[in-house]
């Protein structure tokens, strides 16, 4: 059987555990890493592969994992999209994903390519039990609840304001889908550690929740990568009420991005050309193996 | 906007709470319903629609929805996709799913309509569940525990025994996805109970589980549609251990069967001729309305 050939576009904390999931996957061939600065410093898990600064110095890419910061999604995808390669992302501004699926289903569609985003859990795998609570009791409230636990999105968006030196921003739940932020920092050298304060609490990260931001001498010492959702639901399904539902996890948050990132690149060889986020892919395309077998052993 | 025009085929439980959802629907019309008896004995809720015996008899169906015994399933999609009706179905005897749809398959390419096959709650929703935590999580073990609760299939199949006058047959779950079937039974008039519950025991619904035969004086007093699931995996996603994930429902039982049927109806008018199972389809077709909004509102 023919391996697909995917590249991981940036070599951060989801890189890392994206590269993981597709050693541990039975049909992905690794095509190499792109990252700014090229094989320079190459860490020594990356040994034995392609390490360049742009894609087209990697031969019979498949698919292309962007594990980039998000706000740069949109760029690089656009490149990619245009060489003729599907492209997958974890793309986690809700407000904006709508507008991102109509720019990239254009450079998609033009580069005869597949462009799967907001694939992470969140939006990602989340969305497909949300959007099939929604159908199966079409009346009620559904309540997305996080953590407690690190926010990846949140902490890079803490990261890029001037005067932080550290960061982590951690997702705190209250109930019925309303959240704290709990923000700790190092602040660097000859910044004032309210200005950085109060620059973070005015980034459209944080800019709706509750924010708490919090020197301290040492982010390092209180990272863990775990993180949490409780998803519920109260509805109707046709004239009946009170049907209850509830979906949760405990999961380490990069290595499950890094799962489902590979799960859609996955997915991403079996769609027409165009732009998709997860509900609009069959979940069984997320998965390696025979269609009648998959069929008998999990419907 | 033209509404999608749907027959509920069988007029039991199910098919009284497909009713239920397609008057709850914004985009469903009730073509009629087919029953046996047709007419005759028109239940009061039915008063204002066409009752028929035979499907042909109804204007401009589109869909019918099957809510016969699961064994007679097959005969009826058959004879309904070859006049190029599409047709759902909540089969849910899981060793035979891969059967029916390749001789469905093959009836609905023929008849150019399309059959969206064991779409209840389980199979149906839960294998939407299932598959897409077997993708993000892809080695480890998924445990389906049901109930407490009245098994709908497994109480037709006890009333199909002869010498059975009434039957109740509730689900227990006691772990790890075994189950124990408490069957509760009235006996008719000279049939012996230990012949009617060995018989009982024999059927294919029961025959893997431990089962107990319990006759009762009234089987009428015992009857509540509430079910249940736990369904949790614990796996590996990349190379990191230890994913935890659960579903929970607690749930009327056949609002949600028939609720999920009407969802799969609308689901079958999108998708290509041929037979699917609910994990072949994209969940964003299962709701009404439209694709953009869904996915600003749920992804």
């Amino acid at each position: 059987m023919k391996k697909i050939r995917a590249a991981v576009v940036g070599y951060g904390n989801i890189g890392h555990y994206t590269l993981q999931a597709l050693e541990a996957a039975p049909d992905f061939e690794v095509a190499g890493i792109v990252r700014r600065q090229g094989a320079e410093n190459k860490p020594e898990e990356l040994a034995k592969y392609d390490v360049v600064k742009d894609i087209r110095e990697l031969k019979d890419v498949d698919v292309a994992i962007l594990a980039t910061p998000t706000r740069s999604v949109e760029k690089y995808a656009k490149e990619i999209l245009a060489l003729g390669i599907n492209t997958v992302d974890s793309f986690d501004i809700h407000t904006q994903i709508t507008s991102l699926r109509r720019s990239l289903d254009e450079s998609a569609k033009a580069g005869k390519a597949v462009s799967i985003i907001s694939a992470g859990w969140d939006p990602g795998s989340d969305s497909v039990v949300r959007a099939m609570l929604q159908a199966i009791a079409p009346k009620g409230i559904t309540y997305t609840n996080f953590g407690p636990g690190m926010s990846m999105g949140h902490t890079v968006a803490v990261k890029a304001v001037e005067g932080v030196k550290a960061a982590l921003s951690m997702t705190i739940p209250t109930g019925t889908g309303i959240h704290r932020r709990m923000v700790y920092i190092e602040v660097k050298e000859g910044y004032e550690y309210e200005k950085v304060a109060a620059a973070i609490k005015a980034d459209p990260y944080f800019v709706n929740d509750e924010t708490h931001v919090i020197q301290v001498p040492c982010v390092d010492e209180l990272l863990d990568m775990g993180h949490g959702v409780n998803l519920t639901r109260k509805g109707v399904s046709g004239k009946t009420q009170n049907q209850l539902f509830e979906f949760n996890m405990h999961i380490n948050n990069p290595a499950l991005t890094g799962q489902v990132l590979v799960c859609v690149a996955r997915a991403s060889m079996k769609q027409a050309p165009g732009c998709y986020t997860m509900i609009e892919v069959p979940v069984i395309d997320l998965l390696p193996g025979e269609r009648e077998e998959l069929i008998a052993h999990l419907v």
